[in-house]
């Protein structure tokens, strides 16, 4: 069994329906630090909220519309299906970023065939921007505008910008890690940090040349992959194998193969 | 002599006129990523260029309109006036964001009496934002939508969301400031990284508690405390004296006085 390019385009128009209703929940929930803290009583917290209400509508829809297909979701767990597509769902992605009013989290929606993502989805529903990778190609949206996008193309890592989440050994990185990383950093051009998923897609964008992670779960990576990997830029684990291949949840993502290449040399030490 | 409520009404009127300009010259150089790595040739700078440009625009309406009327820019340095006005323009804010493409880059644009700051704009050009802040207030907008925006008005450093450009000691920071900040981290709910002036507009808006940096100069910040105060924010050096004191250029600024005595304290040691 197989599927075609149908298929997919199919599958794609309804991850757009998908992330529109991701967004009405999220969207509403968002910037209300005032109400967080100001108010007595229990604690408030509309990120949890946003997150779950959000992948309660995903799931709903998709069971309506797709019952065999199986769902994994970041809230919610693993639903079987009966047959081989499998939709991974983040609905809010960037947890901390939503609680300090930033616009770099995300909803991330892919879809796997067989297990491995053949289409991936990034939205911003604040700034309205939505990257979407299949067949090969990775699209911009916003409001009316529409354009396939390439990564930069950079092969030089001196000239590199370079992004992580949190780059301290307090965070997601352990001490080997973050050691790591400060030596591609020190190589680099340039760093921005607290991106979240959206580094990816600026990478896809060409905005960002290489972005390196830890700790990462199926749900907060598999729909970057296809949006990355059309653009033509290159995902890995730090050993250079298939994300996913190490229970250490560790990823590299490059605009070329070159850039790819210097980055896991200076990884290894 | 002394200025009136009308004075800086027609002000902030005329300061919204040229973050117009700023936005024209600015938005039309924003992520051209794949054309400053992928072009053959002599470097090709869109960040430098919008900032120049952005400046020329905003110092010819402001010697047009205002002829006496001083200038200080990031750019083009001081033009001495015959009033005890001041304009301080940052047209490009976050030089590093603008080249990775992420949306914290600001335009900051202060009027100052005296030498006190008593009118600050942040605008974001490209998610459409801007904070003003004047006369004790300070105003939000976006589209059609406006609104007065305070702090979160938290007390409880446990709960503090916190910020700062750049947390390592290779960055902005010493050994000494990067230290002092980590203690402060360590107190904190959750910390952010990389935003620039943006991390003072989301203090006003409640969403960021606590900003810490160093290494500020005039035209970084002078536009930033009206808009925090405004909010019912505290911004000070890390002595607590106000901005411009020292030669380190650290700045606090803080939803609340028990919040900001918190941490000073922490960065102290």
């Amino acid at each position: 069994m197989s599927f075609s390019q149908n298929d997919l385009s199919e599958f794609a128009a309804f991850a757009d329906r998908l992330a529109d209703a991701a967004r009405a929940e999220s969207l509403t929930r968002f910037r209300k630090g005032a109400m967080i803290f100001n108010k007595a009583g229990p604690w408030f917290d509309p990120v949890t909220d946003a997150d779950r209400e959000a992948e309660r509508a995903l799931r709903r829809m998709i069971e309506s519309v797709y019952p065999k297909h199986a769902i994994l979701g970041e809230e919610f767990g693993e639903k079987q299906g009966d047959s081989p597509w499998r939709w991974v769902l983040d609905p809010v992605d960037g947890t901390r970023a939503f609680m300090c009013g930033t616009t770099s989290w995300t909803t991330l929606i892919a879809l796997e065939y067989e297990g491995a993502p053949v289409f991936g989805l990034i939205d911003q529903p604040f700034t309205e921007e939505r990257w979407t990778g299949w067949a090969g190609k990775t699209r911009y949206a916003r409001a009316s505008e529409t354009l396939e996008v390439k990564t930069s193309g950079l092969k030089d890592i001196a000239k590199a910008r370079l992004s992580t989440t949190d780059p301290l050994p307090t965070g997601y990185f352990s001490d080997a890690e973050a050691a790591a990383f400060a030596r591609v950093a020190k190589a680099a051009r340039v760093a921005r940090f607290s991106l979240d998923a959206y580094a990816y897609s600026l990478l896809a964008h060409g905005e960002i040349d290489i972005v390196i992670e830890s700790a990462l779960q199926r749900h907060d990576y598999a729909a970057l992959l296809p949006v990355v990997e059309g653009a033509g830029g290159v995902v890995t684990n730090w050993q250079g194998d298939p994300p996913g291949t190490d229970e250490k949840g560790e990823l590299i993502a490059a605009a070329t193969p070159e850039l790819h290449a210097a980055a896991l040399a200076l990884l290894a030490g």
